[in-house]
């Protein structure tokens, strides 16, 4: 088939989307085996939903509240319903749970590991499709539940190769804000708005400091570009009243709640939250996790649907932000107690919690950790195809050592001997097997094997070319049924 | 929240989509690790697309030849552009080699895995969502590629737990079918349809048998419900000589290129067809896949864009149709040569070829392949939570199994004893930790393991109560610092 120039179509990604190639895949596989693997320790079991779910399912927990029904991909099916793509893996655990519920142990401890789609305007590091890493336990009122929820956090980050000290996961109660907000005036649905518009001041504490979320929590403010950002309108003693809670951290988590019980518990939702946070307090102590979950009244999480404990993994470690200033990598992940969300679908009783990690930004930050690292020659052996009438000889050599557990290929391109080499570079190959007619026609047929690691070393040491052309560095020829051996002995030497 | 009855969202999938529980997801995990392991052994790299592709870079390589466009989930992004969820791994495959094509080794050897879309009506094992596990090389024309392909795909198959004698490899190629079309005047662009139709009865063979396929290929045919399909309209003449392809076929490859050859060398195409067909059986030969990879002219594949060998994997044990009658279990993947499929976005020559293979379907073989098991005990060992206010030592005995690598988790529900161990059966728990008051509060504290698997067996055999109560059977009293030991001791038993 023939196209004309005229006629091609462009070759380009939708916006916001991207490609991954086979070391991020690597690096992605690995570290989500070790995620798996933790949970599943905690007694996790898997659980996969399809992308897709009705729109009517995902309901009024949206990513974006102020725009109800937006920020999602929707379609209308053929019988005319509208189906969307989650945005989230918490809205189909929901949905899964209802739908399943008399069959499934409870509590129900899941996972979930994969896509979830955003239909917003992409930007740096900001996807439409990114993948989450979920796990939930449905059917425990406990704040037992939260606390492992926490603890698993901090196992799951150590498991993936963060390093105790390098990360916290932070935990607060959305009861103490809502106390708060009940007794300075902001209770009721009439005041939801306002209510996430303070949750969201409070938020920003990391980015603004007190005096930026002061700002947010009055009249308004304005950033550095001159954009103004309207307030939740609190007067002086309600937004003191806020940004007091915030003051209520100390290093001692039994402390840091009794000091919040103390503040307030004025109200009854305050007091119950404090007094949770305390009985967490107390299992995180008793299970060794001091120093790993902290209690932390600013801890806020966007959404809406949280009724208790709110807890986030931070990375605590720096790294250069884009104008070269250290900043705190920040967060990766969080969650909290969601008791409202399965009882949309059904009238028992349905209390559950979990987290969702955030993996291309937990990967982000591994890679960060571990810094730019050499390229390892991790690729296949290649076999080179110097003759084509031999091919079917190259393609046994090649059989040989994948029977021995080598990855091995044949160069079925039509290139020569220099682009077969320079492909075998590409393919980051650790070794090349080169069989000309002298060789293949020897009294006892030999194979040549390059040792590309050791050949790119003495390339780099040797300047005449007349040595190199001499010394034919790392390069053996060997009788060709001792191939896999000698192979072998090759890899061995590059770990 | 409360929610009364009538405010309540139905819990439900969309039609045509599934829920996959743990069980599956981990045979499934299983499984495409070996295939992934395979096709690195054969030198191929991981690549991963998005879901979301421009629909134009989908072009007119739908699914659905007659329905152009239809089959595919499209909306419109906010800047009018159509997007549309993939319905193959290979349209993307193909828009990632052209937009990437400076930087890529050439030849470029990758595997994909991920969710592929149809919007189509959902039927019995027809989903609208389900998994494709492809393999492609871009940039080779040699039919070594597709010869390497076809063995891969056997490795693949043997790797999953297929044995050999199990499995075909059926490759064919579409050149001798092409010049048969053009010997009987069914060249050119405006033949187009009466071709895919003649392709279309030649893949009936297996379920109509000849004659059916001879009915097909002329006027048309009816079921035995009664349906009427409209043929190809061939007169008898031509009829013939497509059906004389199918006859070429005998148990050795070589044997079947050289009567291909014979046959159909009237046409330039046939000749090609032949020849490529000769040389992948002397490559097949020589690396002894003879018997695993087989030439079988009645393959075909539906797609109109391959151009050269296609090959198809089959599973050729019997399994019980729905009415109990033995079937073939029959294909769970296949492919082919598609020189033309890259070259729609960009000038240069660009030969392909590569296959799918259908995970759910291969699941499905596996699953019948291994019968009805037994479920085994591989859920996480469960600490009883007794006493609410001793919650935190109970953690504290999860987390030193966890520690030496047991799955192990707290009953986090607020249910009395009974419920407790009947949860335990429901998460498949080898054994169940219980520390009453007194085993806590005596001088060395104590700990009672139950052996769940023994103890299912010994109440199967036990029939009087009173014997149950006394023997106590499978259950054991131990320091509570011999928990890991012990428990240890009772997962060993189990294997």
């Amino acid at each position: 088939m023939t196209v004309r120039r005229a006629d091609l179509t462009p070759a380009r990604l939708p916006r916001g989307f991207a490609d991954r190639g086979a070391a991020e895949l690597k690096t992605l596989r690995e570290m989500t085996e070790r995620i798996r693997e933790t949970y599943e320790l905690w007694g996790f079991e898997g659980l996969e939903t399809p992308v897709f779910e009705y729109t009517d399912a995902l309901g009024k927990f949206l990513p974006d509240q102020d725009r109800p029904n937006a920020g999602v991909f929707s379609l209308q099916d053929d019988d005319e319903q509208w189906m969307s793509l989650r945005y989230d893996l918490t809205a189909p655990l929901a949905r899964f749970v209802a739908e399943n519920f008399q069959r499934l142990p409870k509590p129900y401890r899941s996972y979930r590991f994969g896509p979830v789609f955003r239909n917003e305007k992409p930007g740096p590091g900001r996807f439409r499709q990114f993948l989450q890493f979920d796990a939930d336990i449905v059917g425990a009122a406990s704040v037992a539940a939260d606390a492992e929820m926490c603890m698993m956090m901090a196992d799951a980050l150590e498991a993936v190769g963060v390093k105790r000290g390098d990360y916290v996961i932070k935990v607060n109660n959305r009861k103490i804000l809502d106390g708060v907000m009940e007794a300075i005036g902001l209770g009721g649905e009439e005041n939801a708005g306002r209510r996430l518009t303070v949750l969201r001041a409070i938020d920003k504490l990391d980015r603004l400091g007190p005096e930026g979320v002061r700002a947010l929590l009055g009249r308004g403010r304005k950033d550095e570009s001159g954009d103004f950002t309207k307030g939740a309108g609190l007067d002086d003693e309600a937004a003191l009243r806020v940004l007091s809670i915030l003051k209520a951290k100390t290093a001692d988590n039994l402390e840091t709640a009794r000091r919040l019980f103390e503040e307030f518990s004025s109200t009854e939702s305050g007091q119950d939250g404090a007094r949770e946070l305390s009985a967490i307090a107390t299992l995180i102590e008793q299970a060794g996790y001091e120093g790993r979950v902290s209690i932390d009244p600013s801890v806020v999480r966007g959404l809406e649907y949280y009724t208790g404990p709110v807890y986030e993994a931070e990375l605590t470690f720096t790294i250069e932000d884009d104008d070269g200033r250290p900043i705190q990598f920040g967060s990766v992940g969080g969650g909290g107690r969601y008791d409202g969300l399965v009882g949309r679908f059904m009238a028992e009783d349905t209390p559950a919690t979990g987290f969702s990690i955030g993996v291309s930004r937990l990967l982000a930050a591994l890679t960060a950790l571990k810094g730019e690292t050499a390229p390892a020659a991790d690729g296949p052996v290649v076999v080179l195809a110097l003759d084509r009438e031999h091919i079917g000889r190259s393609m046994a050599q090649a059989a040989k050592l994948r029977e021995a557990g080598i990855a091995a290929e044949v160069y079925l391109g039509s290139s020569g001997m220099k682009a077969q080499m320079k492909y075998a570079d590409r393919r980051r190959s650790p070794c090349v097997v080169i069989q000309g007619s002298d060789e293949r026609e020897a009294e006892i047929p030999q194979v040549t094997l390059k040792d590309l690691v050791e050949g790119a070393k003495a390339a780099a040491a040797i300047k005449e070319r007349s040595e190199w052309t001499e010394s034919r560095p790392a390069q053996v020829t060997v009788p060709e049924e001792r191939l896999v051996e000698e192979v072998r002995a090759i890899l061995a030497r590059h770990g």
